[in-house]
């Protein structure tokens, strides 16, 4: 048995970044860039007006003849003389002839005359050739978290596809003869499986789709043979149940059998205490807890990180806030606790079912607690630390 | 040009939730119930065991023969006598003659025989019938957001199906001659189209798929078109540009042709200023700015608060958080600042790039600083306010 912060530094260790894969740049959200990207142009890509006004020559002359209207999307090579400015918009070419644009609210126009009441400085709104990003300039580093922001940004610049991490396939595996799914008849001694679609919807949460659900009735037999197919098409295994000492726990076997190399089994911790990580070649098998909340504590705390770590996240716990909390707690357990909780701005409330088995509190809670292990007692409105769940 | 904050009074006052449908409790992350949810079944079903071990009567005895095993999902309506015991598991059914069940490390045991170490309490390691929650008991608020944890919760209820308020479909459409899709070749004086998969990826990002890009040239006649047909087929149109005073800006007329009530034009704000919010029976417009940066500052600050009313959560605007700044900063616009920052456990950064124009700095910012239009400066450590947008 290992101590909670034993299991994470094993857990970052053993888990590699996904290969590299060539995507879309509108199917990106949420995926990190595996190489920094370079702008291909300039932007913006020509002179580009900052206003509706006029375009001229700064010089002697306030007094103009407006040759020409020159909108968002045109390309003018007209020639303009001195005494010529042509109308313009926000985000118009700038023609060559020309180098300073007055806002519209600044003149005075008559028919073709154009009067600048207040004169600008030379070059005044006008946005340089890649004054922005220059052409073969960095956009987004290696490692960037693509948000709605970076999509933009990168679009703007032309580009369709960038490399990035690919997001991992993840089986999960349920485990026991008493599980029925929801929707049948509920026969005498079973009950409803349920951390299938939990697990299924947290991977979801954090944007990893392809997932597939296995149920197997709690035989050796059976239980290494699915194993063996999801090591084999899977990056990720996640095992709900049987992990126990119960004779019928069939999971540890079945995993080792299989060439699973185990690097821990069971935390000092509570909930969740026999979690079992292991890996084969880079493929990683989570054996969580059966309870519904022990296995979605293990999910958060354990199995995340691993999968941010394989999605090229660089941070990858929950980050950690602290808050007051607004009752004294003892932990005579000599564990770490993870209690599930609801904080707001200024404090934080441990919620009053903590049972492994039920996930009613766990639907209400925002976050977790987490007393260490060595910390016998907290006292009301001393800080505690808190894994945020949303 | 009203404040900052009629603004949101505005959104919040003209939005309403969508209607209620009923959807797969598989599908609902991020749905918010529509009703209150009640427990069609005792939980556990059944009288069950917490521990792997075995269950007997509690009495004189002390030694039992071992009659049988019942694993988790096995039932069994065999008479046990006072002086038998059944091997049990975790989650198992106790028959209704025993009361309570030993854990197995208490035990010795011998062939058939069962000689208890170290008595238990009557009833100890038996998980009453209906303990976690009772038939008709309520297990989720109306309200209440769909997290994995609900999902969980709802599935080992045995629910399958659940009323939520509905998703709204959203229009995103593009206007300007100058805009070209990436990917294609780059003429004189057009730049890349970025706001379409920017405002996609940020609906995304908050669950909203049912969506569909639509782009117009600048024309009365195409814009008004184009916008007749987004008002009848989704809940809410939002448009990137064509919203200024320039002359081919014809995207207010369009909306005011199809008959779309104004209910703000212009925020007292910068970037963003001329955002457009209206709305035709139920079905609500944002006219963003056409800047990238000022439209998704638009779309976060306005749109979003707007959608959430619709999705049905209760809290609508972006979460506020303090943080020290660490630099002077001086306003003197008379106007609420949106300022992108980047911001971590102690303090705030300004980033360096604030235009409006481009999308680098949003790339990398984790939030935006509101400063109020009536503060002209902030001073180094001082408390701001932050709007995160992770």
């Amino acid at each position: 048995m290992i101590q909670v912060a034993e299991a994470l530094n094993l857990i970052a260790e053993n888990s590699c970044k996904m290969p590299i894969t060539k995507i879309k740049v509108d199917k990106s959200l949420g995926y990190v860039l595996a190489e920094a990207v370079y702008s291909p142009i300039n932007m913006p890509p020509f002179r580009q007006s900052a206003m509706d006004g006029y375009a001229f020559t700064h010089g002697e002359h306030n007094q103009f003849e407006i040759l020409k209207t020159v909108q968002a999307g045109d390309f003018s090579d007209d020639e303009i003389k001195e005494n010529q400015a042509v109308r313009i918009f926000t985000g118009a070419f700038v023609p060559d002839d020309v180098n300073t644009v007055v806002m519209q609210e600044h003149t005075i126009v008559k028919d073709n005359l154009l009067l600048i009441e207040k004169m600008p400085a030379t070059h005044a709104n006008v946005r340089a050739k890649g004054e922005q990003v220059k052409k073969g300039e960095l956009v987004l580093d290696k490692n960037t978290v693509i948000t709605p922001a970076a999509i933009g940004f990168l679009a703007c610049l032309g580009i369709t596809k960038i490399k990035v991490f690919d997001k991992p396939k993840v089986a999960i595996l349920v485990t026991g003869n008493e599980l029925v799914s929801a929707g049948k008849k509920l026969p005498k001694g079973k009950i409803y499986e349920s951390n299938s679609l939990m697990l299924e919807a947290a991977l979801k949460a954090v944007g990893i789709k392809k997932t597939s659900i296995f149920k197997i009735k709690d035989s050796l037999k059976k239980t290494k043979i699915v194993i063996e197919s999801c090591l084999s098409n899977f990056d990720v295994v996640l095992i709900s149940g049987g992990i126990s000492v119960g004779d019928y726990d069939y999971v540890k076997e079945a995993l080792l059998k299989n060439g699973v190399t185990e690097l821990f089994y069971k935390i000092n911790q509570k909930p969740g205490k026999p979690l079992f990580f292991g890996k084969k070649e880079n493929k990683l098998v989570f054996a969580l807890p059966g309870n519904p909340a022990s296995s979605l504590t293990c999910f958060y705390v354990y199995a995340l990180p691993a999968l941010k770590k394989l999605m090229g996240f660089e941070a990858i716990h929950l980050p950690e806030i602290k808050r007051k909390i607004n009752s004294d707690f003892e932990n005579t357990s000599g564990k770490t606790l993870f209690l599930k909780a609801f904080y707001d701005d200024e404090k934080v409330t441990v919620l009053e079912s903590q049972s492994s088995a039920m996930l009613n509190t766990f639907s209400t809670a925002n976050g977790l607690i987490v007393v260490p292990h060595d910390v016998t007692e907290v006292k009301m409105h001393q800080e505690v630390v808190i894994l945020p769940l949303n």
